[in-house]
């Protein structure tokens, strides 16, 4: 809550807010005043007279004196002298009444969701992760780097891509209409990028260590609970990195020391998401500052999943990717806690993981945890210029257009590794709640694009 | 330079780099080693059969011992027991010499430049750039906001915007195709987003103070030296402002405390910057924390203008916007400071902005910088609902589709502010560098985008 800084109770303050509830008794009234920046907002001590125009979501500025509080739910109260109404909130009509409101219903209503108890604590917490990773990186000394939006080639091949074009009117699809295309602007297709891990490699390859934090795209056509069309995530390229054990660590270390980043910066927060949403949450949260993240290999997950008793739709099988309910199992069951998949067979990963001496799997990972499934990739990149220039041709790839990426290898190519995060992802990790669409303001998926 | 952490001279160390140049003397060899993370590599001392294989580009790994350095350059040299090669790099095809290179020549090769004094010192003032403003808007309690960047509203009005399809392969001008039109995916005419200034105002109705920072796509039809079609921007949005003064004050707060940050952080690489680029950099930096930033309205400006004895292209005149060459003018020679351009017609501005008393101008305002011209852009929102309407009738807008921004005015309205900087164009500003194509990684503009 935004008071003029005092310590002193008594002194004469200002606050400006959105009156949150009000209570009108016989002699004194109370009104709940916040205005989003903490989780507590502050109580003023009105006369009936003064809180009779305030209402659920008025805006008001209010000018009184801190006295220390009679009930314990709050340390001070604001005794009201003055009341200035700046914004009227209609009781009949505001979508937002203190009550409980399903998810569901509060998507309808984004514009306003921030104004609950559960978005306003989301938005605290999305800032503190933000910063948490942030202070890592720097602390780690990378340097942030902005890889392109807007791309010409397409990193994880077979992703589903937007394209883009320049045409303002959109093309229906009765018109034999070729404005659509977007040659009109760039001289190439062009689209939105799914990963900024390439243009990352190259920045890497001349300044050693560096992070991104940006929006990706994938058209993704399923609507899922952990999937986005749009969403952000932090990618690490490091240089002179030659063991993807040393990957791991560090993986580990920057997901541990941003959640306590969290637990420490917004404790009544996260204590409210534990009370509402996820009982467990705080001592899962707390727990990952004990052992060490769990590995094991794809061939060793595989072994664990086919020995399982459980029934699973699709039957683990070597050589075919993990599905989510392998990946839930793997975390919330068998291990309890994160645990690093690694060194999957080359035939299931993209082209520029580092090929084991085996022949067959890649030095890669999968972090997953409990809840989420999936939240961090990352791998050794293939270094060794001939060794990359085969698998491009043994997955399809048009050597010619990447030439650029092999370059890096002729160069002063130096081993090297990174990783993504999925960051919304991690909100609902560090928040325990289920629906992706629950933790971004403006979600954006199939058929979803509202304002 | 990454090196293990040591005062003492004469410690066995271990660094890992970029051969930037070699010399090859009778008895004794140097090599300057840079890993990109600060301006000064190390020089490393060899003998010449351990330099034999040591070019300009080639990745290396040296062991040795920290000593005291006889020449004036650096103060520690690094005395070389073992080398090891990482990457080899073909001289005679390198396309990195140490020479000199023009920017021209350097943008054909984005995947390289890095590497050049020039491109690594810019990536490090970006970074350091990033953190100036981040601690700004934290240390005064702002919460970092994600707006979307996939879009159904269109924040400018009027600006050429990038439409999104999800069509896997490119439409050809040729085909009678209609797979191009957007409607496969989403439910509507999807957009990239020329601004996030209205969804970072809901969160400011929620919030109080906001800040986003991410990427803006404009479909800019000209090649200049000051704009791309993606560029990052960070937007400010302040709730229970009333006054355009303290929004002035805050805006110039940003900068100055920003540019300050960076000029005590990296002062190595400015110092760079303002020898080889622009021999006025570092006074003109150091200049914007005297006096305040100087303030005149729109038809003040205008009137300046007029009685110049300058001959413009375009002549001035009241209810046109400024063109560069008045920008210019105004902030390189008139104030030779930066400026602050206030109250312009509403007629040249979008229709959020909020109106004057006087019934003809709106309570906004442009920051010119010498050399740059516009950096910041911002205004008052109108926060009064039928004033806000009539705008957005008078402007052409659907109001049915902004009936959410409209809710905004509705329920629990609050004044409120804000601003968008450029951050490349910040860039430009901090190092002297005139095309803003040389200090993005890979610009991306009409007809250009490479990788």
């Amino acid at each position: 809550m935004c008071i003029v800084n005092t310590t002193s109770t008594d002194a004469d303050i200002e606050i400006h807010g959105w009156v949150k509830s009000v209570r009108v008794q016989k002699n004194v009234s109370f009104a709940e005043i916040n205005d989003g920046l903490s989780f507590r907002g502050i109580q003023a001590i009105l006369t009936k007279e003064q809180a009779k125009e305030l209402t659920t979501g008025t805006s008001v500025k209010l000018r009184g004196r801190l006295v220390e509080s009679i009930g314990s739910e709050q340390n001070r109260e604001l005794q009201v002298d003055q009341v200035e109404i700046l914004g009227k909130c209609d009781a009949a009509t505001y979508p937002l009444q203190k009550k409980h409101h399903s998810f569901d219903y509060l998507r309808e209503i984004s514009h306003l969701r921030p104004r609950s108890n559960t978005f306003s604590a989301l938005a605290r917490v999305r800032n503190c992760a933000i910063t948490g990773f942030e202070n890592f990186f720097q602390k780690n000394e990378f340097l942030r780097v902005h890889t392109p939006i807007l791309t010409a080639s397409d990193c994880e091949g077979g992703s589903k891509v937007f394209k883009i074009s320049t045409s303002h009117q959109p093309v229906r699809p009765t018109a034999c209409n070729s404005s659509g295309n977007n040659l009109e602007y760039f001289d190439k297709p062009v689209y939105l990028t799914v990963s900024g891990q390439l243009h990352a490699e190259i920045m890497a390859s001349s300044l050693s260590r560096v992070y991104t934090f940006g929006p990706v795209f994938r058209a993704e056509e399923s609507v899922t609970s952990r999937h986005l069309a749009e969403f952000w995530m932090h990618e690490a390229e490091i240089a002179f990195l030659t063991q993807l054990a040393d990957l791991l660590e560090f993986t580990e270390e920057c997901i541990r020391s941003t959640t306590t980043h969290i637990l420490e910066s917004l404790s009544t927060d996260i204590d409210f998401f534990r009370k509402w949403i996820d009982a467990h949450l705080i001592s899962r949260l707390e727990s990952l500052n004990g052992a060490q993240f769990t590995r094991m290999t794809y061939t060793e997950a595989i072994n664990i999943l086919s020995n399982s008793k459980r029934k699973f739709e699709f039957t683990p099988k070597y050589g075919t990717t993990l599905k989510s309910e392998h990946e839930k199992f793997l975390a919330n069951e068998h291990c309890r806690a994160p645990v690093f998949i690694t060194d999957y067979p080359k035939s299931i990963k993209p082209f520029y993981m580092r090929m084991n001496n085996d022949g067959e799997t890649v030095a890669c990972f999968d972090l997953l945890v409990p809840k989420i499934g999936e939240l961090v990739g990352g791998s050794l990149r293939e270094e060794r210029y001939e060794q990359l220039e085969s698998q491009m041709i043994e997955k399809g790839l048009n050597v010619d257009e990447y030439q650029w990426y092999l370059d890096l290898r002729k160069y002063g190519s130096v081993p090297h590794g990174g990783f993504g995060i999925g960051f919304d992802r991690y909100l609902q990790f560090v928040t325990g709640i289920d629906n992706i669409r629950d933790v971004v303001a403006f979600p954006r998926a199939v058929g979803q694009c509202r304002f």
